[in-house]
């Protein structure tokens, strides 16, 4: 077993051997560009984290790795052109620095690429990977057609969102650790367990995400603190606000997120207010911990050793307990 | 062995009971719209064909010819929001009926779902279905990242532009007969020369459309005769017509492929007269025939009754030979 940061490190090598600009140069700078725009590469390293964990090498992992980060990227790509979203980590946008075409274009080479790298496993471990790959794959089409939806939908639910950002998010995060258990061997009940562990704890991440994006500390979020009232996200805080709202709350609420706005330090004031007047703030973080803990409970299951088990609760607590 | 036409049927029936419309409706709508707006079938037929040419049973190749459908129904969706193309066989394009973000998505999704059905097969044949799916994929999204490169390069040469017609098209028609040889355990010499039978067949083709689009018969060809010239496309016809004409007819070439009018009887006028007396005219219909004749050729190789061999000759000759 390595070190996170090692694991990190490793995928980084591994990834720098695989970019190489091929012909047509227009299709393959921009994948090389937004490959290495950097991120914290959380998902390929689940996968090799997960391929020790089940007594693997996690060596052999490293295309699959790889897969997850290049679909991820893909993702990003296509999402961005689809958001119109100007920056991505910081740099210009893929459909921003060359044109929308080109992000399509590369966006499906990269989707392709990603099944590629199944092709160095045997032909039983390639369909595995493959299947669930697919099935991930259309899951986080689905959560972003949902997503897409919600934005123009005044009669969202919280199980309707709670599917969303478990589609748009969290199977992706649950098939990185799933596909590293199927290369390492591990036995179906294991395979379904880390799946499932992944599953609960990219829910809580994303929920945390939510909350954070109110009350988060702006120093340490990375992010615009208040992005999503900006946009008039109906996020977890939003709908659990509405559900306990007083009618005038809820109709002060609505009203908020009918606005767009120039200066938004009053809406994202009056906003938070009511986030935490309704005991929508304090029944989110109840919501985290409840699919943290859901997540961790599912580790008891696992046929590994405690210290493993350990490694595994410690990345989701660090995952969890990031500084707001 | 079946007729084509009946082979057609089957098929068009195979993907009328593939057609349900999932949740998100948004997202899967499209999808079905753009299954079901007809077309010839040629490419899935291909692989029925194959299957049973190779001894199998087109029955088990149905998955297949639906995987190569969905994925060529997938490029038309993508290429027609980069093309900003309203019409696709008469009807609305997805991006025009809809809107772009649900073609990039909906198009993501049939990639996703071309894999998906090569999971009934064995984890032997599924790799080797996905493999070559992959390579196929990848080289006609190259083939699309060359037309778009072409159309602000002066200098594409001739080799250049069969690379692209033969990425674009040709591989596709290559891999769909080759999918059915793979099906019916074909041994890896006759995969590989009915896969050349394919591509050759394909360019063959790529290049009577572009014969056709100058000096096809407006009542049966289909489309708007003439479309390449207004559009300015430099065709294997404009290549070759550039590599033969005086400077002085080289200069009105080009002068004509920069303009755009708002009538352009006169320019197609001229243009083909061009094409016929540099002599470009004879050398496509002399270079579509070589490409024939190099996929019949391959056809002796087979390990096939002649039978066999002439069905597909008949097969490929009809295509050839569609009135003009």
């Amino acid at each position: 077993m390595l070190a996170i940061e090692n694991y990190q490190g490793e995928f980084v090598a591994y990834l720098n051997e695989y970019s190489t600009i091929k012909n047509p140069k227009n299709l393959y700078t921009p994948i090389d560009y937004i490959l290495n725009l950097g991120g914290k590469r959380l998902r390929p390293v689940l996968t090799l984290l997960a391929a020790d964990i089940f007594g693997g090498d996690y060596k052999k992992a490293l295309n699959a790795a790889l897969s997850i980060e290049v679909f991820h990227n893909f993702s990003l790509v296509h999402d961005d052109i689809m958001d119109d979203a100007p920056l991505r980590r910081g740099k210009e946008t893929v459909h921003e620095k060359w044109d929308v075409n080109t992000g399509i274009l590369s966006g499906d080479a990269m989707l392709i690429m990603a099944y590629q790298l199944f092709e160095t496993y045997d032909a039983e471990t390639f369909q595995a990977l493959a299947k669930l790959f697919s099935k991930t794959a259309l899951e986080v089409c689905e959560g972003q057609q949902y997503d897409v939806d919600f934005e123009t939908r005044n009669d969202v639910t919280i199980p309707e969102y709670l599917k969303m950002i478990e589609y748009k998010t969290a199977v992706l995060v649950a098939a990185a650790l799933k596909m590293g258990a199927i290369i390492s061997g591990a036995s179906k009940e294991d395979q379904q367990s880390i799946y499932e562990f992944g599953k609960n704890l990219g829910i809580a991440f994303q929920l945390q995400d939510d909350y954070l994006d109110a009350f988060g500390d702006t120093e340490t979020f990375g992010k615009q603190v208040g992005g999503d009232i900006i946009e008039n996200k109906k996020t977890y805080l939003y709908l659990k606000a509405l559900e306990n709202a007083s009618d005038e709350d809820a109709k002060t609420l609505k009203s908020l997120f009918g606005e767009v706005l120039k200066d938004n330090s009053n809406k994202i004031e009056i906003t938070k207010e009511l986030f935490i007047s309704t005991g929508s703030a304090e029944k989110t973080k109840r919501e985290i911990e409840n699919y943290t803990n859901k997540a961790f409970s599912v580790l008891d299951t696992l046929d590994v050793s405690d210290s493993k088990k350990a490694i595994l609760k410690v990345f989701g607590n660090s995952l969890m307990n990031r500084t707001v």
